[in-house]
């Protein structure tokens, strides 16, 4: 689970539909629908609804910066009439935090209205925004749901459904996407072929949902279905329930869904293509008590995201469990940062050691990733002033060396602490006894063994061609 | 000038441009311009600029609901760092109040980046909203000024220059607009040919203005260069200062002003096209001292519209000029309404008669207009409460009659108290003791009698042919 | 009425009490009151009500920096339940201007609660502070109404009555002050023997009002009852209806109300000690025609303060009145002022010349008063600039020449432009062709010769003797 | 750690000081500090300092409502100049949630200003307001503060210095306090003599501080000196340092802390007299497993509060500790809550059982309390059907079943679950297969045997006569 750390990478967006054939408002449904899925993105939301028996082309929407629980009022929850609609939660670089960039988008075209919202990163949107602006195109963003809207809208003149044209526009847009699109009379989603991204169907009553996770389902009191296939597009409507397009899925072996979200983007009570995340943690936690051992008297995890695999350590190697450090729950995105030495001095006010926990003990502290590393020596000299004997650390992922294209925000490859440099140089900068990481080799098995993985920011290994152009945040800066 | 009164017209929009050849930043004086215009728009506003010698294609923007000085803080001026640059204020019915729909437009497109502020209403914009779709465009916006922005950069894909694709797209769009744009390296001004909406240009050391009124470039230190001619493009670049494209213009005597921006929209200090609003308002008090004469002891006017009219009908009488009410300067859009009798009841808020000014006197009350009649009768009533011997009204303008297709949010004919009724029926109604207008004759002669001048609110008669359906806020509903 | 102008004196406060003997809630009717005493105080503002059915000594209150239609939202109104209550509008210099000091004052003491509002300034704050410190008092704000609270619950203690104890506290308060005071059972006026500050009592149905002017009673919809006499004590109850105590009140000619609230604080509309402002401003104009006459075409005020002895001034000269300027209605005290030359570039954004009416003319322009005198060159300037042949000033009361030590914010000596200069000197400085005054002589004749007025700021004559330290601000820096 | 859980025990407050010997401003520190103690009151909060080298009797202070990094802005902060000052964060029940009662109280008295700000309840306030408003006080807010105010600011009149009248005071206030008073010149600290709440003293170079709880101290980089003695009285200066004045303190086998400070109020990361709060919540779980032993296959928490003592019983009894719940970081105090069925669908928003971490496992299950019991039913049934197979939930503390009188919010006996009822009777409500609390003989034996403690709200005994009449909450309702 994401938090406000500056040093972790940060997942770009979470989904998030509902058609309720009953033809209640679901505009409140969303609400809470997105508050699970906040840890996805907490720069801005927004809500779209359409009434499916009202006026075709109709939609009401409302979308700010902020959190979910800033964004939105019983005032505006009360507006937003409409038995279907789709929700975001977004985080974007800097330079495109706009309210103008805030999903989900919403359009009139040919054929009325859609809502869309979308998770990822297109690899080829500028020449597909050339292309576009060639033929008359005009962009009011800078974020890829607009090529993709662009796309679905054009091809629609020669479909003879909505979700054809979302297939054809499949066949033009290449990268990671997972996609919630709302047209007047049916909910869509779909999934890019290598399923970088994760989606899921739930199903309460007559209600139908699309979510980019399964936690968001248990929150609202739904019942999984199933995952959304890498490829698939899904139509969901009172007519014919749910079906299903396969035409643009892959051999199981060709797919390469982001670790990442296993490791550390996604909630641990999720399940993503019938894993559970919790157990990936867990697992890779034991991994490198096997792999890395180390006789100590104490596990703790960096709280929040490395508690479960910390938890996984101590089960594999017997060595206790413990609370290593308090983090303070009042400290959001918005308090007043210490104007000097601001990076140093703001972990002092998230994260304090617990003195009596560690003083005088070995002890094994597990994160799930290092990026700069700029808060993990601050960390373990915490843990040292606190009285730690040892401090032992392990990571329960692989070195992370290169960049993503596929909706990842990562340094450029020279922030990266473990660019050109040894395991055991790391260790010295950072200042622990030991160091490891989970071997690359473990990544597999921490998804049974059986699901196609991306593991290009270890190995640089992508399953696609990476755009020769750099065009991560390109719009945005 | 506008007040809060719900039984008022509302102008629909002001806009704004300025580009500063010397390089500096021009948020702040486009901030000041936008205070100075806002009497033309209260809902939404908001302001965007470009550097100009920056990357082509970056534009910073920010809009918001509410008044300039509500939607702004020196946060917001701050970040919008650019040496051009256009705003906007906007009024809208209620359906279209949306964040959404706020100016400046900014778009991306094939040639870099546009912003756009318009002032006026579309006849046809749903037939062009309708054949643009079915070439591949989405809208995500509910005004006119998308449509315009669609024709503008798709001529541009067979124009030379961006002058020259707003020209062509002047020979799609009909109806009212004056229009201020902003390309990467150019500020382009152009008004359509009958002219109803004013725009202007001003000039201040090496910076060039756009506005629609002159009492914004007095308000930022400009000089009032010249008016913008019904019909004409100008472009304003460092290169080649004003530019002049007249070959949509018209003969004079086929333009058509609208001559409420001199009864009523505009601030009294500003000229439009060569009048003084100021003077044409002495001249129409005058007018009615002239044509509708009657003996009494005191000229008042209704705060603040009225105020000017009275003035000039104490000086053509010889009656003097007296305060009858006072108007609360404090209670804006934003003060709690009484729960019970609202309409009553906030009029005792917003205005109280003098007493000592008005009893045991015959009053003459002038006011610009009037539409519904919903307010006369109360204000009346309050002069006789307060001890006024008669109350004689003179309206500023003749009786208003049939809506008006141009950008002037107007009731429903039903609505309108001179629909249907004798000036004596309306006098009853409104119970005063003599009640006349405006002639129609004088309108011509208010403006100097050269100039074009739309009368279709009181003639049924438009300059071009009014839209068999009602596209009034078509989209907004 | 007060403007934002900086160079305009400021009045200290504004009060209003309510009690509905039938039981209805009183809250928003204070609201509404208070929105009409806005002009007198505009940095903060509160109500308090009581339920006098309710259990003794519950007082739900609401106080915040801002004006009226800022502070209140509909949700507050709807807590403030009762049908006793007072209210009051703010304004302090700036060291004073915090919440704490907002008002009215609630408290708890031997007999239950009282809610207090005053308007004034004592002149023996300090000791009578250092007095009750000495026998255990501890003070939580810097006004003044907790030293008059603190001697009202004191001699409670030995009075049989709330108003026999404020009968008490007013024998050892000195200086100007009107008090509102509500205990749980009664509605209590106050105003000082000297009369400095004006109180009147209203009537609406069975529900009595005392309010600072009578602007705010019509503005409740109430009837005038008759002011407060200077010295007496009103109590209002249902048993006894309005009770008075005249035991504090002095001969009529050794009453000294303060001049300004005729010629500046109070509103037009309003009535003081039975004579109408607008009266008396209309006639201050008169005066200045008969006493400092000028050949001239035309004649307007400064908006709004000049307006009204303009039209006077236009009545008796027969010269035709105008209007010179537009003021933004817009710019209140929040728009963003600009960086540099701020003083002289507010001006403009606030006041704008109508060049049309003043070009070529030569323009008499009258204001209320010159304190400082700041902006008056600069709106002489912007006539000059406008084309205006030449300028007269004449100003609505006498050079502004000593302290004011009884509630109005007055700068040192030596930033008053009148001090130790001639008229003519000051002529030179703001650059008219002419300045006069209005002769001191005239001061009584403008209250219609009967009432006693205090001159002190004009002569340095005092009703009582001005405290030896200069008390004026004194907790508040 | 204090959760948004409506069924769980509301601490009073957090209380913290800060002198800067070298002068600099502490308005900031006093912000970290603060944000340490948010736990200990979410409510409101306050910061007031003084500048010991500028005028005597200059305090500046900011108060509002909410939490810490909600009410205050940078701009607050830089306001707030001064090198000693207070600050306080509140929790209150609902009708004492006004502004005015937030602390610190800030007060002019005879001898200058004191700034003050407690965490605590006094059971014989209301005699103690009786008696100061017979002698002429008045009090203008409903807090207990306000009376020991008065009191300090009386026995000053009679004392040599302000710690003398501290002192003074504490023979005439009764019940549960700790005091951080500010004077002009010095900083005091005070605990009542049963010790019931916290306090200690830090230092950091030249800079000295008091605070409820060590972690503040950590927080700002302090160094933990020592706690305040039970009774004691601190006074801190630059000429002295750190005075002790012990008159008051009681054998220690006489003081009373309250337990729930240990089990639940404080930080795990704090030590309190000595004891961590960390390990005496480790040694409650350790002592659970001891004495309620039960065959499972997972130890889990109710987040957050459950955690440290589920470790505890993990460690002592060798069965896994396991996350059995993800509770939403961004669900705060201010979501929107469902309409219907409120209760408990907002459980569901909050926490969310981990399926594959209990699915098919026996679960023991450990909170810190039962109150009323609402949640927990609602917790085990989650955890049922996520398919635990058994649940067992022990608690570390004994059945509540008294009201307190000293400080914490406690429901009316009738709704304690635990009221009336025997284990196996809780255990069937809420539906757990076994039940079981922590024994009362093991309380003594949490803080290691040596300190006094209180267990009134166990056994209905306190360490003093509770007030006849019920004086919890009084004037705030």
């Amino acid at each position: 689970m994401q938090t406000e750390n500056n040093d972790k990478l940060k997942e770009e967006c979470g989904v998030f539909g509902v058609y309720d054939f009953d033809g209640h408002d679901v505009a409140s449904t969303i609400y809470y629908g997105l508050l699970a899925l906040q840890h996805r993105g907490q720069e801005s939301c927004g809500i779209a609804v359409s009434d499916t028996n009202g006026p075709k082309g109709k939609v009401l929407s409302s979308k700010d910066m902020g959190l979910v629980n800033e964004a939105f009022t019983p005032e505006h929850l009360e507006k937003l009439k409409g038995d279907i609609g789709v929700g975001h939660v977004r985080y974007s670089t800097a330079g495109g935090s706009t309210r103008e960039n805030a999903q989900p988008l919403v359009l009139n075209y040919v054929k009325g209205t859609l809502g869309l919202a979308h998770n990822g990163n297109l690899i080829n949107a500028p020449e597909l925004r050339r292309e576009l602006e060639y033929t008359g195109a005009i962009f009011q963003t800078t974020i890829d749901s607009e090529v993709i809207a662009y796309h679905i809208a054009r091809e629609r003149l020669n479909s003879k459904s909505v979700e054809e044209a979302v297939g054809r526009a499949m066949t033009k847009i290449k990268g990671a996407y997972s996609l919630v699109v709302m047209s007047p009379r049916k909910l869509i989603g779909a999934r890019d072929p290598y399923g970088f991204k994760p989606l899921c169907i739930g199903k309460r009553d007559h209600t139908y949902f699309l979510s980019s996770e399964t936690c968001a389902l248990d929150t609202v009191g739904a019942e999984f279905v199933r995952d959304v296939l890498p490829g698939e597009i899904v139509t969901i409507s009172p007519e014919k329930g749910i079906e299903s397009d396969t035409s643009h899925v892959l051999k199981p072996a060709d797919t390469a869904r982001c670790i990442f979200e296993y490791i550390y983007f996604a909630r641990p009570d999720s399940f993503i293509d019938g894993i559970s995340v919790y157990d990936s943690r867990i697992l890779a936690g034991k991994f490198l008590a096997m792999d890395s051992p180390v006789d100590a008297d104490l596990v703790i995890g960096v709280p929040e995201s490395g508690n479960c695999a910390a938890m996984g350590y101590s089960m594999q190697s017997g060595i206790p469990y413990g609370m290593g450090f308090v983090k303070n729950a009042y400290v959001g995105r918005t308090f007043i940062k210490p104007k000097q030495k601001s990076r140093e001095s703001s972990v002092q006010v998230k994260l304090n050691p617990i003195r009596e926990a560690v003083e005088g003990k070995r002890v094994i502290m597990i994160d799930d990733s290092i990026v700069r590393g700029t808060t993990s020596d601050r960390i373990v000299k915490m843990l040292r002033e606190a009285g730690a004997k040892e401090v032992h650390m392990r990571v329960s992922s692989p070195p992370f060396l290169w960049p993503c294209y596929f909706g990842t925000d990562v340094p450029a490859r020279d922030q990266l602490i473990a660019y050109n440099r040894s395991v055991k140089e790391i260790s010295d900068i950072i200042g622990t006894d030991s160091l490891d990481y989970l071997k690359i080799e473990r990544l597999e098995e921490l998804v049974g063994g059986k699901l196609g993985i991306c593991k290009g920011c270890f190995t640089g290994k992508y399953p696609m061609e990476p755009p020769a152009e750099d065009i991560r945040g390109d719009f945005d800066k």
